[in-house]
């Protein structure tokens, strides 16, 4: 589950704007499905690429297991999986060097994630690890990952590309926006103490289920040492957009103000600050924390193209394949499944509309952390 | 996935009924999903309990795993899991008897299965294995059983009820019929070889997964020695339907001819000869082969109801619930969803009419066949 790593044509609804989701009054992180995944894959595997190093050795330094059961690599927040090929390759790659037992990849994600297209990629995909190498497998758990997800120190080496922003429940937004994503919005101190405590939360669940001597890569946004996430104004858009719905009577107010994104970037120190504490410290070991910048794929294929069509229609597919359960879960119950696609078509429509007039104000900087977590 | 542990309501599509599913120019073993299956689930717990003694003592003689990983149980042909809960809580506390290590349980069914229920009952039904006892986790493979599933010696204890009767491909069906359970059925001597030949395959890819000394049980339907499987009839009145479909010009004749429903009941011998062959005759035991008879709930309910109107709702929502993927497969693909749909509530409208108007014509008495298997 990431905003990075899914994304949906703009004009088509995807899976997980189903009907059925709609009915649930809270926010819901997880993400497009059926395959649109696949066709917007530029963003994330820039991000992606900052963590293969530390992927790298993590995979060549966790502790194997006793006995003869499988190497067991746990991809949390895996989505449909496409963007987790390239990485568990590099995995498995390391692995198969010190070991030649089988390897079994669970994939966790919500429930609610499109694992029909999942186990197409996993199984299907040329580029799959079970096709790139013999004797490895891979299943599904459909759990959050602030929940117990795998067995006590069953996990060799985890993995996780862009979810652990997503948080576990619905923070306080501000009155006039839809997510409150670093302190510098209204109610970000407040989200911030979320986002603390679900790290805290992860990390412990992963403490858990990681086996001794195991390791685990985890990358997720963050805000550099000037509070700065480089894309905290990417839902300006879609705001404003909500904004005028509610004046011309399209939506209600309440369902405006029932909309909320769950996401908050913290800062290097709020990463750190578990690995320092008492209970987590003597458990978990932070190896290396690498930060940086992650390029706007989309804004450079505008530069280089020149065409802000396309541009507008990428950036908008982007966002609603992040944002659309959500907004559908934020409308009334009583309206119909059609009628709420023909909400979200003509919100994200104008959208689109809006950034062709104005692409610069989408682009974005995403600061990036990748932390190596080692278990004691 | 099985005709005994899925059941729809009669009037409702099921998620099973989609249209992409319609799009493919092959047979399904795609169960109903979506929550029906909880809503009919006499018939599946009378044939399961007949194998509960035998999955108890395959719980008690499976050998465990060497060294500090989980106990891995699989479930092959979960469908959505409801009717997996009651003997894999048999299961896990035998185990847990032997045992205090975590066990891992991992439910197999095809990709298209509805993972979501699936998870959504392991994770929150009361009587699930995960909320019944303490440090047992599920997850899923989205695979067919005739491929390889889980890592080689990886499991050690299997449990398959009412799935491996399901073929890997469509079998030749008899002109007039949609398919060929039987060898009297005029298609019937072809498809028993395919049977045979799917029954070695799921035979050795479990001989590969298992462990050495581990232990599998697996239930399905089968002849009694006078070639009676005491369900062969069941599509006969669906059958008639369609055919009077096609001389109406409701559905087109090679409609008709497309559809197949990828069953058949082998006999004891072909269940038998496997173990008895040079290949699997030396990696697995025949341990323990019980044959019995299952009463019909369906019926058992309408006597003591006298409420025929029920009993044929019932009926035939257990019949579409297992072939409706099929039926929907076999419409022309420039058929709208829609259109689709409407066929299909038409067909099982008519169903449903017939059987009130004949009610003991659709009686069941299911030949069962239970398998309790060792791997040398």
């Amino acid at each position: 589950m990431s905003f990075w790593r899914n994304a949906a044509l703009a004009s088509q609804p995807t899976p997980g704007e189903d009907s059925s989701m709609a009915n649930e009054r809270r926010p819901t992180t997880v993400m497009a499905g059926g395959g649109e995944y696949d066709r917007n894959a530029k963003v994330q595997s820039e991000a992606a690429s900052l963590a293969i190093r530390l992927l790298r050795r993590a995979a060549s330094e966790a502790a194997l297991p006793s006995g003869d059961g499988p190497i067991v690599a746990v991809d949390y927040g895996s989505a449909t999986g496409r963007n987790s090929l390239a990485p568990l390759n590099v995995a498995i790659e390391t692995l198969r060097m010190r070991d030649p037992r089988p390897i079994l990849v669970i994939h966790e994600d919500q429930p609610d994630n499109d694992y029909r297209s999942l186990f197409d990629t996993i199984y299907n995909a040329p580029e799959s690890y079970t096709r790139q190498h013999q004797g490895v497998f891979g299943c599904a758990i459909g759990r959050s990952f602030y929940d117990p997800v795998a067995p006590p120190a069953s996990v060799c080496l985890g993995w996780s590309s862009a979810a652990a922003h997503w948080l576990s429940g619905a923070p306080p937004r501000p009155s006039d926006h839809l997510w409150a994503p670093t302190v510098r919005f209204a109610t970000g101190p407040a989200v911030r103490e979320a986002a603390r405590r679900d790290w805290h939360q992860f990390l412990s669940r992963r403490a858990d289920e990681l086996r001794s001597g195991g390791r685990m890569v985890v990358l997720l946004a963050t805000v550099d040492d000037e509070g700065v996430a480089g894309g905290e104004h990417v839902l300006d858009g879609l705001n404003r957009v909500l904004q005028r719905q509610v004046a011309s009577g399209a939506i209600c107010g309440h369902e405006y103000e029932n909309l909320v994104v769950p996401m908050f970037f913290r800062s290097r120190e709020d990463l750190e600050a578990p690995f320092a504490g008492s209970d987590l410290g003597d458990r978990l070991t932070l190896l290396e924390h690498c930060r940086g910048i992650v390029p706007d794929p989309l804004w450079n294929a505008f530069v280089a193209s020149g065409e802000v069509n396309a541009f507008a229609a990428s950036f908008t597919a982007w966002v609603r394949a992040f944002t659309a359960p959500c907004l559908l879960a934020s409308l009334d119950a009583q309206r119909s499944p059609e009628d709420r696609r023909a909400v979200a078509d003509a919100i994200y429509g104008e959208l689109e509309t809006d950034v062709q007039n104005a692409p610069a104000e989408v682009r974005c900087a995403w600061r990036i952390a990748t932390l190596l977590i080692g278990k004691q």
